[in-house]
């Protein structure tokens, strides 16, 4: 058996297509056009590379990407206050700031500086706290309106556009970062699946994993879940992005996985071609909440 | 086999007695009283009995307990008034909203005027936030200080005092609840457990829960879980509170459960004593946060 690929591109496309039906819609009926600040201090160059693929992904759908972009060694007083003034600024909708920060900067004192109102990363803490709170789905859902963080944002959304059905499944959870492993955690148990969070401390990892329904792989070691490790038949969804020797590689072993998995994401053309337009649609979303307050 | 009893009452009194200590010092180093508010709107015969064994435990050791009590029919601006003006009261260090709020009350509203470094209860989203955000024991927090809800964090504190491990161990929690299950879940794998989260719509439940090493019950039915769903030598913490025909019954089939379990907490007498002397400790620390600030 070979698995079924879950396109990642192929996905991540019709949602441009709808995104910008989307916003052609939001712009007419209100005259206001989306627009994210993208924030950083210093050209870490993952970080330069990303701004530039968000400004990119913005523009083609007819919204707007300022980049802010202070020198290494600005003083955290700066940052804090661009942040608020951002926050503070009617016509900005979203805000990242991306990371790394330089060394000395203190991350909790900038994203305190961040309004959760357009925190489209999903990063702030009043953020984390609703989706932690926030009722099972189909319930009311009894905090106010959220985001999470685009990739694992982005891993659901692959999952609910091909038909994967959640609810009583087990699902597995290999890593337990603030931006992909927990929320994705607690998003899948918000659809009623039963998790399993495992990390570097778990023992028989690969027993756990054989366990899984839906297998999530984000712990950043290329190709550590290997194929018998997954329950024939099971969805896997592999966040890894790992560099091994110039080769983008996830955290599962996908030659062997796609011969026993019924679903997988490749490594790359899965999860990750996601994640830009998730961060896209989360601007959407937050003008559209400031504008029609 | 039959378990060890983890005796909530005990653990509860030597706590008392450490906390005794640790508020004559705090007054006599600082001069002041560490205070709770309770807020209450209605006459709910359960919370006017919890408010009142707070009051006396807050007594008993020196500290100070005041209790709100706004008619049944008071608006919600006059509870979202009267926690706000709790909430920049230097005087008061700790504010509980009692649960279940009048119908026609957003609940929301209310906890949003709660200063979260108030909330000795853990119910506001940042702190609930915080608690999903914090890193593993261990290592620097990389969040700002935090309340967690009482009735888990005694039963944390039963494990911790009865030399429990749980780094490594699989730990299942059946209830997802905001109050119990999903805090109890985040507390144990920030202790590096491995976490199942379980509930309603759970697949073979007994199967899962026959997995546990540390096997924790907030589902508040009656007696759910047997004798056979646990695994020999496993430790089990009941979280339930059930009434039966005017007995208190936990989740867990007792009778059958302390015959495979290697410890377990009795209903009554293991976590309930623990849970109001949890919210006193609370208290005690919110006051340290904010008069040492």
């Amino acid at each position: 058996m070979t698995a079924t690929i879950l396109d990642g591109r192929a996905t991540a496309k019709t949602l441009r297509g709808e995104i910008n039906d989307a916003v052609a819609e939001f712009k007419e009926k209100t005259g206001v056009t989306p627009t994210i600040a993208v924030v950083r201090a210093g050209e870490d160059p993952g970080s330069v590379w990303y701004a530039n693929a968000i400004k990119k992904t913005m523009t083609k759908r007819g919204m707007e990407a300022q980049l802010h972009v202070l020198p290494e060694t600005a003083p955290q007083e700066k940052l804090v206050a661009l942040v608020s003034k951002l926050s503070a600024d009617p016509n900005i909708h979203g805000i990242m700031v991306q990371e790394p920060m330089p060394k000395g900067i203190d991350e909790g004192a900038v994203k305190a500086a961040l309004s959760p109102d357009k925190d489209v990363d999903g990063v702030h803490e009043v953020n984390a706290g609703r989706l932690t709170m926030v009722a099972p789905a189909g319930r009311p859902e009894g905090v106010g309106p959220f985001f999470t963080p685009a990739t694992p944002a982005g891993g659901m959304e692959i999952l609910r556009r091909h038909g994967v059905e959640l609810s009583g499944k087990h699902a597995v959870v290999v890593g337990r970062s603030n931006i992909v492993g927990k929320p994705m955690a607690l998003m899948m148990m918000r659809e009623n699946a039963t998790v399993t969070m495992c990390h570097s401390r778990t023992a028989d990892l690969a027993a756990v994993c054989r366990q899984a329904d839906i297998l999530c792989a984000a712990v950043g070691r290329p190709e550590m879940i290997r194929g018998d490790w997954i329950k024939p038949g099971a969805v896997v969804i592999d966040f890894g992005v790992n560099d091994v020797e110039g080769k983008m590689v996830g955290d599962v072993a996908y030659d062997e996985a796609v011969e026993v998995a019924g679903m997988i994401t490749p490594v790359p053309g899965g999860t990750g071609p996601m994640t830009n337009i998730m961060l896209v649609k989360n601007v959407l979303e937050a003008a559209r909440r400031q504008v029609t307050k």
